[in-house]
């Protein structure tokens, strides 16, 4: 292709300042040096995490930046040494990676990656410690290793993830993040057998993942608990068959779960990042059986407390990290679980702007209006 | 056989008071009622459980009582509705049982029975909630539903464990508490990979049987660790091929092993009581990978803490009671084990004496000398 090896101008949502509205570039876009890919972006979404980090209240200023990290594209261009993937494929850019050599990526069980684990921090390439992305000369910032708000953007291959390329971008880039998080919580980790009761703290993207998984799994009994009421009505949509706001009553909200299910439930997940939470879904789960699993980023002085014999009554208490999957193993096959449509994604997406509107999305979310927004770039 | 439906006169140990050392009395052991099993104990031996609630410190003191639930016997009659068992059979007395009719007893995954879940308060027989024990008319209490410091005692048939009769019952009586309680930690809830490294914290009988189980999975570096240093030269003979006194370091015990290990062990198990042990032993696992499980029953007030980062890193925490063994299901299969030799069981009876000599028994533990001392009845 015409642009294999130069620089491309283009398009990107720069965030000049933490909590300013973003600002719409042209920037250049290096070549993919050893190890990496050029992606042309064509659908990207907003998750709560490029706001966290646009915002920057508690974390890491890094600044100018660019953003963004659910997205979908075609690999433009490849570096030196990247044989899985050539211009054209259809791929998901993932903020974690998979190496595929070190211990993690060798483990069965594991998706921490030594060398591509997350990193919220580094703002350049993990190669050269560079960035990709210049505006007349100066260096902008990567984020998380994928950068998506920008119509092209240079990843690392072992972030980038070939799918199906009948699959719809527009949608299933939904699963570079929350979703997927979501979901493998509930299918790799929670494994709740069919018909078994499920709980669910917190309602956001991520715990209507996670209730997804449940309804594909066939629970028969889902019970929703968050501190906002209306976050009922879309949960329904999603199988929840009960929904109980912590606030409503004077006892903690475990001891009502456990009333509500004799004993407790089999599987509770948490998806609030509020520790509190995760303690009453861990005391939320019946002694013999029930397994908890932790999906929440709490802030870094929270303790998670609970007495002994809660875990001697032969509960289990899990945590993950993006549900588990490992990106370029694991992630096709979700992208299949869409394609047999038993995985259904498009009622999370409840808005869809062009990526000239992207403060919008941003606005969408500070409201806390619908699921995902996702940006169309080519427009 | 003459006995059959009469009231049996026989020596018991009685602990009159708190603290204060037995005394061998004749007593009268009442015919077996409904579901209800008499047993001719042959030989017993003494767990820390029995010290626990003899000195009753912190515990409701429940006296007189007939304590011991670490023995091996013969069925010598058995009560109304008791059909899985005859006189003759060899069994296995438990201080938690296995209904077979609850929730608990019908999921595969758990073995707290709701009927016969140990209660360590209760002194009667669950039927009728009285004694079978009298000493000239006046009622001597029950322990933990087994009794077993008596030549004769009555047991509920979901507490008795039928075995093969070429069984040892001098050596396999230990199987009833304590060495399958830490064997089942490792074999069944730990489930360490062979080849894998495994940190057992505290080295009394139940680490050193959690150790017994780490060997036969064929983990290949085992880390005991004690705040004894006695303990190593013992815990040599069970495979322990590091020792680690958290006393010896300035930094926590947990970051100790980190180093030792690379990141981290494979699989720990705590069989200390201590909280502070227990969280160590949690943050001693490997992330992506490390399970921790817990054994050991901590006071009262004990909190476990941990940051939920430690979780997220996919880590996981379980507890277990009784190596979440079923004792009536799958205890045979234990003793098999010990049969096959693929169980070395005589490592752990380091002492053994005539039943008129309990006393010493009690003297041995409490000074800490030795694992097992086995007393034998009929001498
Ligand atoms: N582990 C991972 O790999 C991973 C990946 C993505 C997101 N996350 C985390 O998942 C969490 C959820 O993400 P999201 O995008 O769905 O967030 P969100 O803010 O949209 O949803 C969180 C929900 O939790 C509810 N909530 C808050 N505190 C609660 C409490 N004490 N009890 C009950 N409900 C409570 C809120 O009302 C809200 O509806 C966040 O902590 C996020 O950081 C983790
Ligand atoms: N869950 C169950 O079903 C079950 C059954 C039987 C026993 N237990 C429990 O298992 C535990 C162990 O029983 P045991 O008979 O082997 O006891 P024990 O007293 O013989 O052994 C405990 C060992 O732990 C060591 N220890 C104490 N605090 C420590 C610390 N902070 N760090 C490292 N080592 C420490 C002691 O030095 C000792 O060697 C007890 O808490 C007991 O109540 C549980
Ligand atoms: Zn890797
Ligand atoms: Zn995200
Ligand atoms: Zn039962
Ligand atoms: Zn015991």
């Amino acid at each position: 292709m015409a642009t294999t090896g130069n620089v491309i101008k283009c398009k990107a949502a720069v965030a000049w300042e933490a909590g300013k509205p973003l600002s719409m570039e042209e920037v250049e876009v290096a070549p993919p040096q050893a190890m990496e890919v050029r992606v042309k972006i064509l659908f990207t979404a907003l998750c709560h995490t490029d706001v966290y980090f646009w915002e920057a209240k508690g974390q890491t200023p890094v600044f100018p930046r660019i953003l963004g990290h659910e997205a979908g594209g075609i690999v433009e261009s490849v570096g030196e040494g990247v044989t899985e993937l050539v211009p054209g494929d259809h791929v998901l850019p993932v903020f974690t990676g998979e190496c595929k050599e070190c211990a993690h990526c060798k483990s069965e069980e594991s998706n921490l990656c030594d060398l591509l684990r997350i990193n919220v921090d580094r703002g350049v390439m993990i190669g050269d410690g560079k960035s990709r992305f210049t505006i007349n000369g100066k260096s902008i910032f990567h984020f998380v290793g994928t950068s998506t708000f920008s119509e092209y953007t240079v990843i690392h291959v072992g972030c980038v993830t070939k799918i199906n390329p009948e699959a719809p971008l527009d949608i299933v880039c939904l699963l570079s993040c929350g979703i997927s998080t979501g979901l493998g919580a509930m299918l790799n980790v929670a494994k709740p057998k069919r018909g078994s009761t499920v709980a669910i703290f917190g309602l956001g993207a991520v715990g209507l993942a996670a209730m997804e998984g449940a309804r594909m799994a066939g629970a028969s009994r889902i019970i929703g608990v968050d501190l906002n009421p209306a976050k009922y009505e879309q949960a329904k949509k999603f199988g929840c068959t009960d929904f109980v706001n912590p606030k409503d009553h004077t006892k903690p909200v475990q001891e009502v779960l456990v009333e509500m299910t004799n004993g407790g439930v089999h599987r509770a997940v948490e998806c609030t990042g509020n520790v509190d939470a995760m303690i009453s879904a861990f005391e939320s789960v019946h002694d013999g059986w029930g397994v908890a699993v932790l999906v929440g980023v709490a802030h870094k002085e929270a303790v998670f407390k609970t007495h002994p014999m809660n875990l001697l009554n032969e509960r289990t208490l899990k945590g993950t990290f993006f549900g588990n999957y490992k990106p370029r193993t694991d992630l096709p096959d979700v992208v299949e679980m869409y394609m047999r449509k038993e995985l259904e994604l498009e009622k999370f997406i409840t808005h869809s702007v062009p990526f000239s509107q992207i403060n919008t999305a941003f606005d969408l979310m500070l409201k806390g209006v619908g699921l995902r927004c996702v940006m169309r770039m080519e427009e």
